[in-house]
């Protein structure tokens, strides 16, 4: 999405740790109307595919999967960050390990609002090393329900998360891929 | 909003200690078709009022307040949730006290998102005690900002953080008002 790459160019900070921060209109600040656009080419990669709900984790992926949504006319459900391992049997749970904190945190979602009916579309706002998109997919393992893809804004092409899934059979749509970042420079797949 | 009142009615579920749980359409999935009408709703209420940006507060505060900035064609700004007392000067932060949970957080917004030519609209999913609101009321304060008023999906009416608002002169706007709940009943004002 050539819109997003020159955002990306315009707005986007690479800070050490290969962090490309984009807070400007994704992370802190989010520039909705620019949302509901990435949220309405998501729809289109999509179409057809019968995608009954998107899932999402909090907190930076709820407003791209929101936007998304809106275009495709589903419900949204994030899975919540829980610190303890007390669980109660009526949430799906899986741990995912998170490459920039070097942590792992668990992830979990109601039973309630997902279950083998469901045709499923992953959303997240970024996609590097795979691991969020990996416990969603888990999670509708767990559930039963058909994934269909997943669909990022930023996937850092370098770090090859979005290659592995690929490589597995997965339909995975980014709308900007980057390919290389330093300080003073940015390359686009 | 008798749609959003018919919708409490169906589908919340009152647990003790005054928790209404409406995680089927506002907390954990999202109705985003419903959120998208809510979000026209706080529009209209607020048309004429040259809002500039909407501010909430993560994770529940995003949807609604997303669903006003699409209607509205404003940014969102969310504070953050921030644990340690270690902030750096370029953000605003304030402290605000949980009343479910008995404790105070930190809530953080980078100086670069707002400033003193923005109008603001706050918004958020509950309206309890206002706590909330008065965090953000004081971040917008710090910018030197002008607020034109908060809009909120549930209030809580019996817990009167509305009404404390209203009585200081502040627009408060909330699509459904719970005067009184219980295990099998619920009235609105």
């Amino acid at each position: 999405m050539k819109a997003l790459e020159d955002k990306i160019r315009r707005e986007g900070v690479v800070l050490p740790g290969n962090i490309l921060k984009v807070g400007s209109f994704l992370n802190h600040q989010l520039d909705v109307d620019f949302l509901m656009e990435m949220g309405r080419e998501i729809a289109r990669k999509f179409e057809g595919d019968g995608v009954t709900k998107i899932l999402t984790i909090e907190t930076s992926g709820i407003a791209v999967a929101m936007a998304a949504a809106a275009a495709m006319h589903v419900p949204v459900v994030f899975g919540k960050k829980h610190k303890t391992g007390n669980l109660s049997g009526q949430m799906y749970s899986t741990v995912v390990h998170s490459y920039t904190h070097g942590t792992d945190y668990t992830v979990v979602m109601s039973r309630e609002y997902l279950g083998s009916a469901d045709v499923v579309l992953l959303v997240d706002d970024f996609l590097a090393n795979g691991a969020a998109l990996e416990g969603l997919m888990d999670i509708a393992a767990q559930a039963g329900a058909r994934v269909v893809g997943a669909a990022c804004a930023i996937e850092k092409g370098f770090q090859h998360g979005g290659d592995r899934l690929r490589e597995r059979g997965v339909k995975v749509e980014s709308l900007a891929i980057v390919e290389s970042m330093s300080d003073d420079s940015l390359t686009f797949r």
